[in-house]
């Protein structure tokens, strides 16, 4: 018998995994003082001016817990989303929702689906959660495989579905009906847990309609469009019966208080919002057209961020490197057939000027250290 | 077969509560438009000014996800303690804490200990991860049961047993010697988690030496004494096995990227955290002469706030009643024997003399109801 406390022999057996070394670490390895930072899809245009002034105006009052119903806020998203305040569930960001949704519906030793290299942090979760993560890869073009997904999960009977749409890291995006095929084919059992970060950057008329429905968990933040990454809030879509299973779970006090004001203000701000997904398309524009000028191939992209193609695993990995040798912070898709691009955000327009001369000056360094490195 | 995904059986379990209905909805209910905030224990000196200014000055990068490995706090907080940032783990409150130590430390069926109405979020993660808790009722004085504590997990073998010292809701605290004699009866595979949110309003040299030890998690914040509540930021002090095992299930970008720009600075405002610690304690002294010339008994207290004694559960509860009527919000303990207090925030100057001129006014209100109500 041991001599001291130990953890569960489910915890035990979770793996030590960092889901993200962040830029600052980066930035300390790399020796620099501080990072052009594309590579977490942060919004590169700051908060909404009213979520500042809110923020500004209520930090006195720093010392007081927040609404732990976020009822205001909550009252607000109801009209966003034209459902009931009971419907909407507040977190920490999308990564806390996606961890409350895989504890509540994947028992340990259950089974969760998702696209092979997707955003890892629901992978996270499963794994700690006890869980097994199956996979399906994307298909070439960088496009979420709803069809083989589908398919995967009738045989597996997963208890839980994840997909992000648009999709992290491709930048892809399935349409309404193409996702009504796929929640159509699966099994009754199986949750769809449909991780709507980027959301905000295409048309609302192109999403799953309604908002709230069986079998579907939809998770939206306010860290990309809103620009409040660092205020981690976030909140899930779904149905009275999923929002009051949360209810008995989730952290009440978790929610920062000037995030909840930065939020709510946030959703009266849409002229800026609407601002910034504009300022990200034509962003995602000149991505295109200097990929177009170096030769290099870009994923269509509904996101605030492009995927350019370096050809291999090995040149997209050196280009991460190169950059971040540079003072440039992107990312780049893990697993086959994405981890040949690399996966940078949109920035404002002299950031992105300065993404492109450095990016091209990382492409010549590439080309003659693969010369001796990769032949 | 069900024709929906269900959670699973463990959480199906889990029984609706909240917490803590927060003050926003008090007043909702009581049709005040704020309320005299004494019930959550805030400060009511306010954030220290080194950390007004850090937040003002940091509100812009809100658009960037925080450091999630809290480097620079971790290094001023290893300063502060004497041990090595890998034995400190920063997270959203102590609310995360003790669910992330619950969750790695207790499985499902497993056993928890702790004081019988004592802070209810620590039973709150305890039912959540399917666990029973046990428990043992305060001394008649508010005190803290150690010795019987020792002694029901000697016979329980938990694997986490809770103690919050200074003690909420008593204010009661135990000095280091008796604390040891304590931990030296526990099984050696029984964890202490030790709550010590008040901690930063006794002399650092009366707590358990050293900071870190074999079997011991400490959890401390910023929303006390630092006046820093609505930031969410706390963090555990333990072993590096401990740091490590809640490194794979923590939450890595759960923490607003404020929030710990705040709590770094407040860590360099010692002068302001003395003079409130002071002031409180001022308050303490003042909330007791009340009590002595109301006739009403009140607990010693070393933490912010102050239990009254009203002489029965059903006259604390009225207490309450008549306080929130007239738009002062305070809480009270929920199990015998402290069920007959009420707890009250010790609040500024002005708000104190406020506080003892409504209840000296709700005292006479409770007089005359008693009379047809409880006789």
């Amino acid at each position: 018998m041991s001599e001291r406390p130990q953890p569960t022999a489910q915890i035990a057996a979770v793996p030590t995994t960092t889901p993200f070394v962040a830029p600052e670490e980066l930035a300390r390895r790399a020796g620099h003082s501080s990072l052009l930072r594309l590579g977490a899809n942060e919004s590169a245009f700051g908060p909404p001016p009213r979520s500042l002034e809110a923020m500004h105006a209520g930090l006195q009052r720093t010392s007081w817990y927040g609404d732990p119903e976020s009822r205001e806020l909550r009252e607000a998203l109801g009209k966003r989303h034209r459902c009931s305040p009971s419907q909407l569930t507040v977190a920490s960001g999308i990564d806390d929702i996606l961890g409350l949704v895989v504890r509540a519906y994947m028992p340990p030793g259950g089974t969760a689906l998702a696209t092979l290299g997707t955003y890892p942090t629901f992978a996270f979760h499963v794994a700690g959660y006890g869980g097994r993560l199956e996979t399906v890869p994307y298909e070439d073009d960088g496009t979420v495989p709803l069809d083989r997904l589908a398919a995967r999960a009738g045989e597996l009977q997963p208890q839980i579905i994840y997909v992000a749409n648009p999709d992290n890291p491709s930048g892809s995006f399935a349409e309404a009906g193409t996702l009504e095929r796929c929640l159509a084919a699966l099994p009754r059992t199986t949750l769809l847990l449909l991780d709507e970060a980027y959301a905000d950057f295409v048309e609302e008329c192109e999403l799953l309609r309604p908002a709230v429905r069986d079998g579907v968990i939809r998770a939206r933040t306010f860290s990309k469009a809103f620009g409040l990454a660092g205020a981690r809030i976030a909140y899930a879509l779904a149905t009275d019966e999923v929002g009051a299973t949360l209810q008995k779970i989730r952290l009440h006090y978790g929610v920062n208080r000037t995030a909840q004001l930065a939020a709510l203000a946030a959703l009266e701000d849409e002229p800026f919002v609407r601002s910034v997904v504009a300022e990200v398309a034509r962003g995602r524009d000149e991505y295109a057209a200097l990929g177009t000028r170096l030769k290099i191939a870009t994923l269509p992209s509904h996101t605030n961020f492009v995927c350019f193609d370096l050809g291999s695993r090995e040149r997209a990995e050196a280009m991460v490197d190169e950059l971040l040798h540079r003072g440039v912070f992107i990312r780049k898709p893990g697993a086959p057939p994405l981890d040949r691009f690399v996966r940078v955000t949109v920035g404002t327009p002299a950031e992105r000027d300065r993404f492109a001369a450095v990016f091209e000056e990382a492409l010549s360094a590439l080309g003659s250290r693969s010369a001796w490195s990769f032949v």
